[in-house]
């Protein structure tokens, strides 16, 4: 991207990021709420996050009907079920930190974390139904309800991966439901306000699914060798954590009995550096693959825009979809 | 209630409550989803329960419809989310049983405790968006996530008893959130399903909010004094458990220096029995204040119920807040 194009792009991301940001503020300071609720339900959404699915939720609604206003309590409702999983996930994972801030449960005990995440659930649906009308508001419970059920099957898997991830296809399957399923809703749903047209339904279920995929990739990428200084991860993290990543499992698919031998003396253990382990990986091609997976799925969303007609939104979801793939953070 | 009249009632009850178990049956048997997720999200609404969210549900359908099939994914949906709170306020109580079943975090592990109430909690929504139209649906889950907000509201009130418990004017606002309030949406849903007129609207959320208060507080009188083998907890189970209940607190407020020191040494303790402390509640007015209390409030839904037509539904919904409120366990 030229300065000037990247420039632009990041007026806008910042654009629909301040007028959700806005949104979710107005609702962490409704009253009526137990102050204790109130401050471990909104701790975490209120210290960052890029609010990448509300800004394509609302950048899909602009290129398919010209403005994004009417989308930001759909905006807001995707990062509240965002964040409520997060919530929950730390908890099961027993995570202290995130965005660089202790995690809900860590300040505020476990039972407020488990409510708080339950009360944002709930917001989820009463805001969709409260500014929406019938059909629309319908269409849009039916995507985000039927997303949460897919996270938490996603997240089952997640937490049991020695039984439900264990192969490339296991990943495949795993990463849509725990990520992209989200994403797709999120896509699926600035075209459901949009107008719902079935045309657009199915194209941006099409393009979430993919980008949701390659989000996840690059993930993956960004925990293998990643650059330490921007993902303030050391190199070979994933490793270290045995989390089962498309780059991990498609390598382990390849090796022999001896490569396994000396991979698990790194996998899920403490090691000083994992740059001979991250090379194992390489040399089985994992990386090669997993970038090269990564870009086709991002190839195809691209392509599947390329049928709407030329506007600033679609420029700007574009410059999007490359931005997830080549971030390096 | 006479005897052909009692079996009558218990046999119209029986038949709501077979066909909302049919429909939740169906709903746990459904493909896609992880074997260990389904076992830990219908266990315990498997496990028995005595419908009665669904039941209201379905029976003030049919007073004002003349039937309740229509109401079964409605009235599923309201257990879903009455489970989703059990499953997770388990956790945060740390109860290792209920309804004569282990709990589902003692069972499966607190991680799959929490993504099975989260499941439960997506598919109520994804339930009624897929089976009711438009406004229907949305009528629907505006009431069933204000409900659910104020369910987080009343537990967080609940956890934090010092705080947020501690006159009688408090427990009324907390039992309405956490208990009353369900209920509340249970009716208002089956009158949205009978076709949402505004007037029904306003007469049960009145009669449901009132239903809500008066089960409540039965409870709490079975918790003071029931019979423990019927109940299947000693006398006085509320006291060792230092809970805040609507006797106890009356009696709190109205006892001396001396009579506070006694009932303290019973108040959240272990001792051997709990007969002294009852006593001191009731001499106190605690229990008759909390007898009466639940009469007014039964006796007002009854008489919104009364400008309503003569049918068996009307009947059966007149017969039930009477059971409601004198039960034995």
């Amino acid at each position: 991207m030229e300065t000037s194009s990247r420039e632009w792009f990041q007026q806008k991301y910042s654009e629909y990021k301040v007028a959700v940001d806005k949104y979710i503020e107005g609702i962490s300071t409704r009253d009526g709420l137990p102050e204790d609720l109130r401050s471990s339900s909104f701790h975490l959404i209120l210290s960052g996050g890029k609010r990448i699915r509300p800004v394509l939720l609302l950048s899909t609604l602009e290129l398919l009907s010209g403005g994004y206003e009417d989308g930001l309590p759909a905006a807001a409702s995707v990062e509240l079920l965002h964040n409520f999983t997060l919530i929950h996930d730390d908890i099961m994972d027993r995570d202290d930190y995130r965005r660089g801030v202790k995690t809900t449960h860590v300040l505020f005990g476990e039972s407020l974390a488990i409510l708080a995440g339950d009360y944002l659930f709930s917001l989820v649906f009463s805001e969709v139904s409260r500014n929406y009308e019938g059909e629309t508001a319908r269409m849009l419970v039916r995507v985000l309800s039927e997303a949460s059920e897919k996270v938490c099957i996603g997240q089952t898997m997640d937490i049991m991966p020695e039984k439900y991830v264990k192969s490339v296809d296991d990943y495949f399957e795993m990463v849509y439901y725990k990520t992209g399923a989200l994403i797709e809703a999120s896509m699926v749903s600035g075209a459901i306000v949009a107008g719902g047209r079935e045309e657009w339904l199915r194209d941006f279920r099409e393009v979430g699914r993919k980008i949701g995929i390659a989000f996840q990739i690059a993930d993956d990428l960004l925990g293998l060798i990643g650059d330490p200084s921007k993902t303030g991860k050391p190199v070979g993290n994933d490793i270290r954590n045995g989390k089962r990543t498309l780059p991990i499992l498609y390598a382990l698919e390849r090796m022999g009995r001896d490569e396994l031998d000396l991979f698990n003396r790194y996998f899920g253990r403490e090691a000083g550096d994992y740059l001979e382990a991250v090379e194992l990986i390489r040399s089985k091609g994992g990386i090669e693959y997993a970038r090269r997976t990564m870009y086709e799925y991002a190839g195809e969303a691209l392509s599947i825009l390329d049928k709407y007609p030329d506007s600033s939104a679609k420029r700007f979801l574009s410059e999007l979809i490359r931005y997830i793939v080549d971030r390096d953070r």
